[in-house]
């Protein structure tokens, strides 16, 4: 079939995929994809499917930390190349449910016997995000607990939440999380939290639960302390794919969410992401469509618009798993690609007031997810006009949108869904996972590690090491410059610039006085 | 100066823009700009200043809508053109204080005499980026009044933000921001709104407030239905650049935030950004280090990351201004050209557990700005190991990310605050405002109107009209298919199938039953 992004009624028909049991839709006939170029692309669609069976049977997906990649089988355990590993899985969600029961039913009380009333999140990157979107996804005012988060080293971010969770501090349960249990912006906040507890002449370990692997410094932190409750985070898992694992599902439980929905969604889909015809199988339609639209070099970016509020954090989510799995500097075989796919987007139709002129208008370097919600409300529909409603015309604006992209050759993929549910949101982050998982082996890279990251840490490590140099030397002197710290110290100078600047702004004992440049700038210790 | 992303101390000073007074520091030296490329720049950097000059002088800078464009003046009402325009900046600025001291001090209360205690405001795009945006960078737990947003036609949205405040609803003054007054979104929004006050036996009008043009169709609504204040809204400030006006104004202000010192920011950056030596000028600085990047063609993503949790909302701010300024398809001649310039980013050093992966190593598609800002809290700093901080953290994971992308050339910005409050967060929009201005005049577009956005609305209001059409056929006929029902009404079949398909899922007596293929789908109306 011939390319045109706004398809005629034959071509949405071939290409539309649809699960039955789930209610899932997917819509790529707008993708310009024909059938000589899935055939073209067939040797790799073999591989990707061979890789996936591989990775599930238990292969060391992830060669260079010689790890398995096991996040399908935290819904299936079943699926767990052996039989330690299904049994943890099992035996961590009856722990998890048997928790949440205790807490929920005032089993499990605070210092003083009250029940809690709050969760509060400390986490970040894989340990915070799922968390983030499920809570806000399914979230309702009759929720038994209220879920807070702190995801960041930002000492004024982290005290706005615990300024606003004051008055309940004692109620509020502290869920840690960290896989490594090394992660500094995770064990500042932590720290943070102790230190406010403590000021509350409360005590930390009576209300603080560890979600980390076993024998991490955080599981020692939590065992030394006597923590309040311990659970297990496997190596297997990555942290982008945790979300079905203790790390989601643990603040999902506490707040009172369908974790079984949640993990049978995920299972129904992984079911229909298996199967070896493309055409049938969503996710591999997904990989392909953005193979087609980025020639497999992520040329473009990939947009993503739910029209449903309760959806707009998925587009965060998203940017995890697509960019950190696919943002790639070397291949399989150690070749240069520099691959990846970025990821934006908040909700519709929302964003049509924003950027959507871009879209419409502009330059054409993004393909367009829009995501459909069939079921607008669950309570009697108010008519803004006679016969219409609300959500009439959040469904009007979809596929207007729709239609006006296509108008202007713009791609555009929809995904829809019957419901904002457990179980729909479950087989969402499932399809995605294997959607990145395909796309992954169709480009011949590892999606499993993330080898940049560590490159940041190194050069901040560095740079707090400097930090107490910096000061020494400026204390010594009484006064300097960039420059004559920078020697004394035998550092770059804008590092030491930098470094003395933020000090001046952060310790009564240093001041900046600025002058035309900054190696001009004057630094003095006041003692 | 060669190109490096890694600069020598050398090229950072010779690099460096920093106002004193407001303390705001922007370093563009790691994009890769020398001398030569403003030289050859020179013409079209005179032609922006010349063509800014017009602008604030009041020539008709928008030309499509026949329009000036004056938010400039908002924050100098003296600049106006014309002395009608200062004196109607001036008294809406005193009637927003009068407004806002008399619902403080509880002179303006509800119909049961209490005073107001939540702001709800209902609005979209232009006319709520910018309220949401400052409610959150500037907010504390202190505020007199704590404030909620409806931004969108979703009906489960709606419900949620109203189900939050069910038990204040009678203390919630509801703001209804639209400057057009004709916004469907914001329309169903404010019915939504009125429909729950009424069920709660409460007066709607009592508790409205509109912000809108004279004569509006929302403005004829507040005029009709009696409501309790009006503020007006110009058609020379457009929906974008809007928040400095009472469409920003009134909610800061009634959140107990500082709009003085908001306005007094941005025309000290106004004063700034006039200069028109480039290089003294951190607008034109941004202007020409976009263009660098992407040669003057949006081939690079702006990617944004504050290193602060209230700036968390910046990117999405940004995303608006300049996507919806910059992603035009004609230029200012009537050529073709397609321009653009893609935003996201959300904050660090949280996304560094995201995407920096992709953005250290994979694809070369995006510069980096990063945001600074210097102080990290105004409490006492909590040390999270001996003499080290978690601002100290935060700070060094934002330097140590801006030198791991510079040891893979990606090319970075670093834009340095003192401090998240009015009067910075004041400058940081004046500043890409008028960045904003200075690129379009570079790349000889209109960053001012908005062509490509109605497409989308058209093509919305034809399927609502479809909708009826649809189904009355379907109740006449009883079954059909999307095909049956196509011919009867004259539409296209996939038109009618997404029709039949949303109408089934959201009226009871609409039933769809799926079977193999789309066309093949048998719809039922029930009697």
């Amino acid at each position: 079939m011939e390319y045109q992004t706004a398809p005629t009624w034959d071509q949405f028909n071939y290409w539309s995929y649809r699960h039955h049991d789930l209610g899932l839709y997917l819509d790529v006939s707008r993708m310009g994809m024909d059938d000589d170029f899935i055939d073209r692309m067939q040797p790799q669609i073999q591989k990707s499917f061979d890789d996936m069976k591989a990775l599930e049977s238990g292969a060391i997906a992830n060669p260079d930390e010689d790890r398995m990649v096991g996040h399908y089988w935290l819904r299936q355990a079943a699926l767990a190349p052996d039989k330690e590993l299904t049994e943890a899985i099992q035996s961590s969600l009856i722990d998890i449910k048997e928790f949440t029961h205790a807490v929920h039913d005032g089993n499990i009380v605070n210092q003083e016997g009250k029940p809690f009333e709050h969760v509060l999140i400390v986490g970040i990157g894989g340990s915070a995000l799922g968390p983030q979107f499920i809570a806000d996804a399914l979230g309702t005012s009759a929720d038994p607990m209220s879920i807070h988060f702190i995801d960041n080293t930002d000492p004024d971010g982290i005290s706005r939440v615990l300024d606003r969770l004051e008055n309940e501090l004692s109620q509020t349960l502290v869920v840690v999380i960290s896989k490594s249990g090394g992660t500094k912006e995770t064990r500042n906040g932590m720290l943070e939290v102790r230190q406010r507890l403590l000021e509350n002449q409360l005590s930390p370990a009576s209300q603080m639960v560890a979600i980390t692997g076993d024998g991490s410094q955080l599981d020692q932190v939590a065992v030394s302390e006597g923590w309040l409750k311990r659970f297990p985070m496997w190596d297997w898992v990555g942290g982008r794919t945790s979300v079905m694992s203790t790390v989601g599902l643990v603040p999902m439980a506490l707040q009172g969410l369908d974790i079984d929905q949640f993990l049978e969604g995920a299972a129904m889909m992984d079911a229909g992401t298996r199967q070896e015809n493309p055409k049938d199988n969503p996710a591999m339609l997904l990989a392909l469509a953005w193979y087609h639209a980025g020639c497999g070099r992520g040329m473009k970016d990939m947009v993503i618009i739910p029209y449903k509020d309760r959806l707009v954090l998925f587009s965060k989510y998203l940017q995890q798993l697509v960019m950190e799995s696919l943002g790639k500097k070397e291949d399989l075989d150690g070749n240069e690609v520099f691959q990846g796919l970025a990821v934006y987007g908040n909700k519709g139709s929302t964003d049509q007031h924003a950027y959507v002129q871009q879209l419409r208008d502009g330059i054409h370097n993004f393909f367009l997810t829009l995501i459909e919600v069939r079921k607008a409300t669950d309570q009697t529909p108010f008519e803004v006009e006679e016969d219409v409603t609300s959500g009439d015309y959040l469904q009007g604006f979809l596929r207007g949108t729709r239609a006006a992209l296509a108008e202007g050759d713009r791609e555009t993929i929809t995904l829809s869904v019957p419901i904002v549910d457990a179980k729909t949101v479950g087989a969402l982050i499932a399809l995605y996972e294997r959607a990145v998982g395909y796309y992954a082996s169709l480009i011949h890279i590892n999606a499993y590690h993330q080898p940049g990251v560590e490159a940041g840490k190194k050069a901040a490590t560095r740079l707090l090491e400097l930090q107490s140099k910096v000061i020494a030397a400026i204390k010594e002197d009484g006064e300097g410059s960039a420059n004559s710290i920078a020697v004394k110290v035998g550092a770059d100078p804008e590092d030491v610039y930098h470094l003395l600047v933020h000090l001046a702004n952060n310790r009564n004992e240093l001041e900046h006085e600025l002058r035309s440049r900054p190696d001009q700038d004057v630094f003095r210790y006041r003692s």
